[in-house]
């Protein structure tokens, strides 16, 4: 088995001692080229994995970097982790995972435990950003970038779309394809930043074209599929028949489709359905889900990248980064007849 | 901010020494009743927050434990990731989560990191095991729990289901249903013992019926969403057109279903469609998806609850533990005409 290989064997078998493939390995003193060829080629040949514990304490490095999440099997998440690992990889970064369930004692929990498994940077993702995570992380001293939409009011580096732009243009579009009694439907929690941030930019289209707020058309803190099935299931229960729906999450937003299709009306021919994030399952529903696509990938790729730059004391050019949404035009909202 | 306190301060506010109040919180050596109250008091109001790392150099313990995936995105491995997840957070452990993308060599790494960050226990989740994996786990000396259909074959300790019998059964109630030309779509990669096996199960079911296995309806090494859609496309634009498609992973399913619709033909009125799993998706797609159930929040939780009765010595009754399966009916799947 390759693995049995020892930093010992390595050495015997070069004819050099420990600390010269020591060096080699983590490039840490010089060592003339013929003898770092050398042990590479044995290293190549043996098939010997240097022991990273040994080797972080000689570099000082974990080559760790912590990544808190809200939710591991939430797809937004998912994706937004694919861009994150892909990037830690190829800076032959590991990546620590803490889940905390949306719970802030569990997130300022997280960032303390990954400080106690000495990573080097860490990639926060959580749908609320609040000072005490700001403090605490700074205090920690451990260079941080956040994914959150509402993390940019503070002096940190951050990575996000713009919240109320993304909701105005895609209630505009629904507007503009002829709907104006359009049910929204929030999956952000109740009363967050987050959700008066949306509901402002739902409410500016409709002020535009002068449609007042009509309560019965909005619906709060839907945060799952069966949110989204439940809340429009309730509305056209109680006889409030919307042209179209704009629902901030796309498994909710299939969620009330299936509740459309089971009241017997017909998506998109009765009432179209809009989407926000643009997450895999967006494509494999049918209809084809008209969202709000956001890079998740990227945004990924983008906040560990910042990271690793800090870690490496890079310059970095901007502290916010805000990435392109467009409106996804697929097959769940049509023209108002 | 409650998370600047320290062991310090809880000391001097409880008026006793560092090491009483290191002994109260690792219940490491006897202290009085009266004094650990006191302790206990001044915690709870001081919000103190013991440093993971300094504890653990006193207990000894590190807390940890460490969860290998092939895939952190794929639907499988997320389900199984909650039980996981809740039962470790029961028992106070975090986890450390190592995504391998499948390959032998980062699955063999990941060991050894897990090893170096300390973790007490692995959980390793992977399509193939081999004897390699098994071989190094058991030299690195960490109780270790797998779940994989592959992993039944060596001395280790397994959470599964039945491979053979899940795809018979399946292929059995599609031939009740009345379809003799059933397409058989495999998610798993070529030529593996996973897939192996599962043709032995199709084979199985057609064999009693006396029908001989048409190469034309079986398509191997199908991961994906798009994997799906593509053989199933390329099936039928062939000019075969099964009576139902049996494919063995739920959103490969979907991909296979979009397929046939985008071909013209109706599912389930014109061919049938099964999966195989019961990932969240498949009551969200409509027609919502006749599959084979398996319980893989209990496939997490068993598993990690396995690796913790090792970690505490307790007695494990058995090392294979095979979970029951069951055919989950929904709309996919109708009766032939």
């Amino acid at each position: 088995m390759k693995s049995n290989i020892t930093i010992k064997d390595v050495a015997k078998k070069a004819g050099v001692s420990i600390s010269t493939v020591s060096r080699v390995i983590n490039d840490s003193k010089p060592v003339t080229d013929e003898v770092k060829q050398k042990v590479l080629d044995v290293i190549k040949e043996t098939g010997y994995i240097p022991n990273p514990l040994a080797r972080s304490l000689v570099t000082k490095k974990s080559q760790l970097i912590g990544v808190i999440v809200p939710e591991v099997s939430d797809s937004f998440v998912n994706e937004i982790l694919n861009g994150v690992e892909e990037i830690a990889k190829m800076y032959d970064y590991e990546i620590l995972l803490a889940n905390t369930y949306s719970d802030k004692e569990q997130e300022l929990k997280s960032i303390n435990l990954l400080r106690a498994k000495q990573v080097e940077g860490i990639v926060m993702i959580s749908w609320i950003v609040e000072e005490e995570h700001v403090e605490y992380m700074q205090k920690c001293g451990i260079p941080a970038s956040y994914i959150s939409k509402t993390a940019r009011d503070y002096d940190i580096y951050t990575v996000s779309t713009s919240n109320v732009d993304a909701t105005y243009d895609m209630t505009k579009y629904l507007l503009d394809k002829g709907h104006e009694k359009i049910a929204f439907v929030m999956t952000s929690q109740d009363d967050t930043i987050l959700e008066r941030e949306r509901l402002a930019g739902y409410e500016k289209a409709l002020t535009e074209r002068n449609i007042s707020l009509d309560e019965n058309l909005i619906k709060h803190g839907t945060t799952t599929y069966e949110g989204g099935y439940n809340s429009m299931k309730e509305m056209l229960d109680q006889g409030v028949v919307p042209h179209a729906a704009f629902v901030t999450g796309d498994e909710a937003a299939i969620g009330a489709i299936n509740a459309i299709c089971d009241s017997g009306y017909r998506v998109p021919e009765d009432i179209s359905v809009a989407g926000f994030n643009d997450v895999k399952i967006a494509k494999m529903y049918r209809p084809k889900l008209t969202t709000v696509h956001q890079p998740l990938y990227d945004m990924g790729a983008v906040a560990i990248r910042m990271v690793i730059k800090m870690i490496n004391k890079e310059i970095l050019e901007d502290k916010k980064i805000e990435l392109p949404y467009r409106i996804e035009e697929r097959e769940s909202v049509i023209e108002r007849r």
